[in-house]
């Protein structure tokens, strides 16, 4: 039996505010076993960007990165966001390693071509370096990773952190029983979006395909569940969407699973 | 006998530009054997500062690290410095892994007191996790430092890239047999200052007592060549100073050693 690994995504607005990231930091050290953490930063790069001049373009949702965007994103996501969550797990006694894919060749990707939209330097992950991950994980070590990857030419990459932690939970997948929780503003995927009592508690591929045609789930929740159960035909245990306040109990929220 | 290993110090200046990186890393990944890499920033750091209209203040050559100064070089150094020199060392089949102090605890300081001046989140090394960089090493890991630190209470701190370079060499003296090399934009320390060709081969504590008294080196060489004999005290096998462009050449520039 394989030993459990559970990975956290957290998006930029919880680890941005200084109150919300320490709670999230408490109950992240509180997890027992394995654990890996993915965040975004998005909102502190758009800040930055205003702060230096300089434009923020977004194009259905994705950061457009010109050369001046990519660096902000490199400051903001590998250096601000990355390293103060590292030096607060530290300070909880979690043996952090901060990192982008760059970092021991984790996460290599090519650079998105151009079709009807120049994203400019934003990344498709083509390989994960799962062991070398395993490995650091078997050191006591906890991986915290930054939505940056790498094209192993010399160029660093813009990558959505949701694609990083579902990436990462399927290159670790024949290690470790991978448990991937994507913490949400909601308590997870809701029948009534308008009620937090409406959680789903279960969902497979069957009732995912009856909530899209009825209408029940739609607009950007699609495209997370996709990845989802992709992760789970692709070996990753479970997927669980809930509030980031809830991480630290895993029977809440909505999971993800390959048969209810 | 103990394995070599050869720890590079480069300052910002040849880190921040474009061709000088380029050749730097060419040569870095051309060392043979174990090797580690610290880097500074310091005109990247005061060109975003600019840029976010945040005035750079110095005392005696330091940087006074307020908070938002804190953020600049946190981003820069941990950020935009650290992962590009990642970046380009993967392209060069280096498996590099880029680090703060707060990255596995490898480097905790404190807080520097307040005297006649207050150098604000500017930290002095306490403790270096020899261990941990040792075990990194030793797996074909290849760590790239950032100027900065941590308290172990989850505060980031500024800290001295020569100060780290030579922290870190001591830390893994008990591993390794280590060479320190720091990069200088002259080819040694000269005899005179206006002769290139007048680089002093070898120095031990007696040569750099008379170098001293007589007047031939001084100013910011002077700490230089004391943390190099301190380094050299406890237990560093020896310390270059030298050209970046020569970092592959180790017998040229000069070298600091026990006993001539």
């Amino acid at each position: 039996m394989k030993d459990k690994l559970t990975i956290i995504k957290v998006g930029g607005k919880i680890v941005e505010e200084e109150a919300s990231l320490k709670a999230l930091l408490a109950d992240f050290a509180g997890i027992g076993g394995f654990k890996l953490l993915v965040h975004g930063g998005g909102r502190s790069a758009t800040k930055l960007a205003a702060d230096m001049g300089v434009e923020t373009k977004m194009i259905d949702g994705r950061r457009v990165t010109d050369d001046e965007m990519l660096r902000i994103v490199t400051m903001v996501y590998g250096g601000l966001v990355n390293k103060n969550i590292v030096a607060g797990l530290q300070a909880l006694d979690v043996d952090a390693l901060g990192m982008t894919g760059a970092d021991m060749n984790i996460l290599r990707s090519r650079k998105r071509a151009v079709k009807e939209v120049d994203y400019g330097w934003v990344g498709d992950v083509e390989s994960v370096n799962g062991e070398a991950l395993a490995s650091l994980l078997r050191a006591g070590i906890v991986p915290v990773i930054a939505p940056l990857t790498h094209d192993k030419q010399g160029h660093l990459l813009n990558t959505n952190a949701d694609t990083m932690a579902g990436e990462t939970a399927k290159g670790l997948a024949p290690y470790f029983d991978v448990e991937l929780v994507y913490c949400f503003e909601k308590p997870g995927v809701l029948r009534d979006e308008n009620d937090d009592a409406s959680v789903i508690p279960f969902i497979d591929r069957a009732l995912y395909g009856r909530l899209k045609e009825d209408g029940v789930v739609g607009g950007g929740m699609l495209p997370k569940l996709e990845n989802a159960l992709d992760a789970i035909d692709l070996g990753v245990g479970k997927v669980i969407i809930t509030k980031a306040s809830e991480i630290g109990n895993m029977t809440s929220g909505t999971h993800i699973v390959a048969k209810i």
